[in-house]
């Protein structure tokens, strides 16, 4: 019940149990076209650039950025978190000018200010957002955010590596020109691959560089080369990884989004009603929690890290430690995915309760 | 029986089924020791800097380059496959001059030519080589070249994707500054991880670099504060594929790596004789032939790709398609760790009869 890793569903442990086949086996190619629709219906896109990057969802995050960014294009990042700091930092190693768009931790970016950032550099190539901060346990609001970036031609980079399976992302919707996630958090797969997806447009962006992608490893333009028709060999694929994502997906559909959605709501209601009944307090405003993520202020006097470790070792138990002005502070509790059970939650405050008592 | 991924170890395959804890968890973070030490005595190293890249071989190749190289920088690249292609291409996008040292694909780079090149531009940052080029089968031998780099002030960059637990590696020995491998190669864990070293003069290199590597989720100065001491968070680990890494490498020491470089020997040897008795013919000089990999010419009518597949769907066994100028020509047949016994020898010597009588 950390902040991800989620505990592995089933059928992704079973799946990775299993013997491997090559990654150029006509068995592997079907279910790596598997894979792409599954993460298309996961993501709300018809995105033809729809795959996992092999590498977790920070490699994600530097394949969102360093594909579009070339050296000198501005980038507009806003910053209420770790995961935003992350993003300005990817972004200026890709070489671009990056234009920060600050709140404090804890808060959401405002509107006004993001609406401001881009009137200021109307050729910002990027403008780039945090959907689930995980660090705050903060979820951003998109919809307005999302009209003010379409008025605008930068591209629209959404982080959601904590959010997706969990709240409603709507790629398409939103028109989000480059989304990425982790396998580890809401769809319950071990970490080590990151869902992404490329509009049309943010394709185009890439073909028209004038400089090359800095990573070879991350080029959407021969990875896609690998993942289409073409079939030409780039890298070889994580195999056994994949197969854990496909049968993680297709538990995650089978449940279906809604009734995902619905249960991340109601037990992430259920977990902070309980958590605040005991005198925890939440760094994010009521309107802006997130249900799989509850980064909480302890009660007075509590000890943070003895009781972290005693829920560990006592009733194998996880959560995480605050991160940046959060440490000593804060946990970090996960609700996410298979682990987003109501016996988890009854446990947890159970077990909280005895150690409290 | 491909040019990998090799079949998973038993070992591996239990460890991948196995619940997942966090990557902060003490129980993981020991086991994250235990990887590194193996992987020295994998690579033969005592290099403190040894772990494993959260991506697959190409990364590892990157992240070798990548923090070593700034811009505009000479990077002398030996290429004579399709992997030091690659090396040439990512030191190329880190913002290196390239100075490719040529040989034709099936031959081995020349001593004398990289001795040329490193007399012609003394001030290179990096001489970069291939030891098993998996494009061709072809064992470039490393001790004369080792002694060349070593009188110049380049670092030494060895990819050792295919070779490593197959045939002898000697980091140490060699004065190899930066090694990297791959896991489902001879270590028969899946894809998706790239085991890799710096020596102590590589990390003096990155940390008086001048400018940020170009790669965050690469950043060996960044990673080196979570394998190390610090456990300082970076990105989540890749925690299944990890324990597969550490299980599978548990069983090649528990083998020996003479006993490991011995069979490799014994059945390559068997191999390449039987394949040649059928009217096979090798790419690779004898004295410079890998016995993991075998590039081999078809006996002249063969329809290559047809008995590839007939192999595959018959026989269930997989066998490489030649790359670059060997498409359509050549074969790949690979022999690497938990794939290299003789029940696979004589298995695919049957199937090759049954289909060529």
């Amino acid at each position: 019940m950390g902040p991800g890793p989620s505990n592995v569903s089933p059928e992704a442990l079973a799946a990775l149990a299993r013997p491997i086949t090559g990654h150029l086996d006509p068995a592997f190619l079907a279910m790596l076209d598997e894979i792409a629709d599954r993460l298309r219906t996961v993501f709300r896109t018809s995105n033809a650039m729809t795959f996992a990057v092999s590498g977790t969802g920070s490699a994600g995050m530097e394949a969102a950025l360093v594909n579009v960014l070339e050296p000198g294009d501005e980038a507009v990042v806003c910053v209420n978190g770790v995961f935003g700091g992350r993003l300005a930092e990817i972004a200026s190693r890709a070489g671009a000018e990056v234009v920060r768009v600050e709140a404090p931790w804890g808060e959401i970016v405002a509107v006004d200010a993001v609406r401001q950032a881009l009137q200021t550099h109307p050729n910002a190539k990027v403008l780039a957002l945090v959907h689930a901060e995980t660090s705050t346990g903060v979820r951003q609001p998109i919809e307005e955010i999302a009209a003010i970036v379409a008025e605008h031609p930068a591209l629209f980079v959404l982080d959601a590596v904590t959010s997706l399976g969990g709240v409603p992302v709507d790629v398409d919707d939103w028109g989000v020109d480059v989304c990425y996630s982790g396998t580890q958090k809401c769809l319950s797969v071990p970490p080590g691959l990151s869902p992404i997806t490329f509009s049309a447009r943010a394709m185009d962006v890439v073909r028209g560089r004038t400089t090359p992608v800095r990573s070879w490893y991350l080029d959407v333009t021969m990875l896609e080369k690998y993942w289409g028709e073409e079939r030409v060999y780039h890298h070889t694929a994580p195999i056994s990884m994949l197969a854990a994502l496909h049968a993680g997906l297709r538990r995650v559909l089978e449940e279906s989004l809604d009734a995902a959605w619905d249960r991340h709501a109601r037990l992430g209601s259920l977990l902070a009603a309980e958590l605040c009944a005991r005198g925890f307090s939440y760094v994010a405003p009521e309107d802006h929690r997130l249900p799989m993520l509850h980064c909480v202020r302890l009660p007075e006097g509590m000890d943070e890290a003895g009781v972290r470790a005693r829920l560990l070792t006592a009733f194998g138990i996880e959560v995480g430690a605050g991160l940046g002005p959060f440490r000593g502070e804060c946990w970090r509790i996960g609700l996410m995915g298979y682990t987003c059970s109501e016996r988890n939650v009854l446990t947890l405050l159970a077990a909280l309760d005895a150690l409290m008592s």
